[in-house]
């Protein structure tokens, strides 16, 4: 089970469709001016709102700041590492898998799963801890893309990808002070991915399990691209490169 | 002059450094509890905060919804289509100008002006209705590139193409309908790339104008990529067949 908390974030959760949404939790004697719209929108989406005392709200979310309301949702599903490296797509020619280390902004990770989607990837790796985890949000920014493929959480990285390596993958990590240029590698056989986190990048053990690392070459002043961008402009060169053609379905 | 208000997005605009801020209006008689942060934040930066009546921020916000509590900032400055154009940086070799026909997030808006500056585009073209404008959410996700690049807003973005065009450039629109592919043309010459709304992708008149569209291919039940995704994968392209040699600087 999850919990949305906070007017802002709930409102968001059910103007994008409610999904997971079971129900709504207010505090007795909550004001009702600032709720009137979650109200309506979940009166619309047919989600049941029940009075509680606050101190039942503070257990759910396990602290105090949740305004006086709480969405319940269901938890989103995970998938084991198996299933993830086992999810080729039936007419895609390549294996891949995206690994996410430590990416915090819920926007970048729908984002990214989003990319992965669209380029085909078999799934997602992401760790159990300091990352985001697949909330409302970021299953709304994906544009539903989590719900189409599989996403693991795994304790420990580093042993997911020497798991990885004993199948066969080849593991590129993303790194911007790399010589490797995004456009040289083939990409031929199983390729994993892994991006690093918006401030820092890949963790040094992370970088040191990786075959090979690659940058994207640029110009300007900003270190850097947004993660979620530099991440699907990687993806895309896999697919270029394994498949010349078009393969939109 | 700008006007930020409500609480969390002050908040946060004091949090990413308050640039541009330049005073804080606090209604008289407001709750000190939930600003306190923001005291806080203002006295680190150095910015004056004042109490004043109700309905003069009601005017400095066109508003009443601003919670009691506003932040006046320095407009951004927009550059004019000239600008733009003849902005072409010293180590590039490629005249590029972004064209963004309605993009509504202020987070797409700030990545997609991030990777034009990554990829030494000339600068951005935004149209003056219907669009985010650059604030401090766009230049905090932009990651300071808003301050690098010259952005122009103008009436008639139709009217901006075919002065474009008069001046030698070659519109490129992205389409996700489009049969011919990213990766096909090889963007000699000056290039215009103009990306469409996150909804609506490109408005009919504006796909007219275009001398060609491309589409990036892909896989997958979602119809397409997050638009500062499909943007940073196409400026990605243009760099990659203008200078095979990476250019970092």
């Amino acid at each position: 089970m999850e919990v949305i908390y906070g007017v802002n974030p709930l409102r968001e959760a059910l103007i994008s469709g409610g999904e997971g949404v079971t129900r709504i939790v207010v505090a007795r004697g909550r004001s009702e001016s600032s709720i009137s719209e979650i109200r309506t929108l979940a009166k619309q989406r047919g989600i049941p709102v029940e009075i509680r005392e606050r101190s039942f709200l503070d257990d759910l979310a396990g602290h105090a700041s949740h305004q006086g309301v709480l969405g319940v949702c269901t938890a989103y599903r995970y998938q084991d590492l198996d299933a993830v490296i086992a999810n080729r797509h039936p007419s895609c020619p390549y294996d891949l898998v995206l690994i996410l280390d430590g990416i915090l902004d819920p926007h970048n990770l729908g984002a990214l799963i989003r990319s992965a989607h669209c380029f085909g990837a078999n799934g997602i790796i992401l760790p159990e801890r300091r990352a985001a985890s697949v909330t409302g949000t970021v299953i709304k920014t994906s544009a539903g893309a989590a719900r189409h493929i599989p996403i693991a959480r795994v304790a420990n990285l580093a042993r997911a990808l020497d798991e990885l390596k004993t199948k066969g993958f080849w593991i590129f990590g993303a790194d911007a002070r790399a010589d490797q240029s995004v456009s040289d590698p083939d990409y031929q056989g199983a390729v994993g991915l892994v991006m690093g986190g918006e401030s820092k990048g890949l963790r040094p053990l992370i970088r040191k399990k990786c075959d090979d690392l690659i940058s994207i070459p640029m110009l300007g002043k900003i270190d850097s691209l947004n993660v979620s961008v530099s991440g699907g402009i990687i993806l895309h060169e896999i697919r270029r490169k394994n498949c010349p053609l078009s393969f939109t379905t």
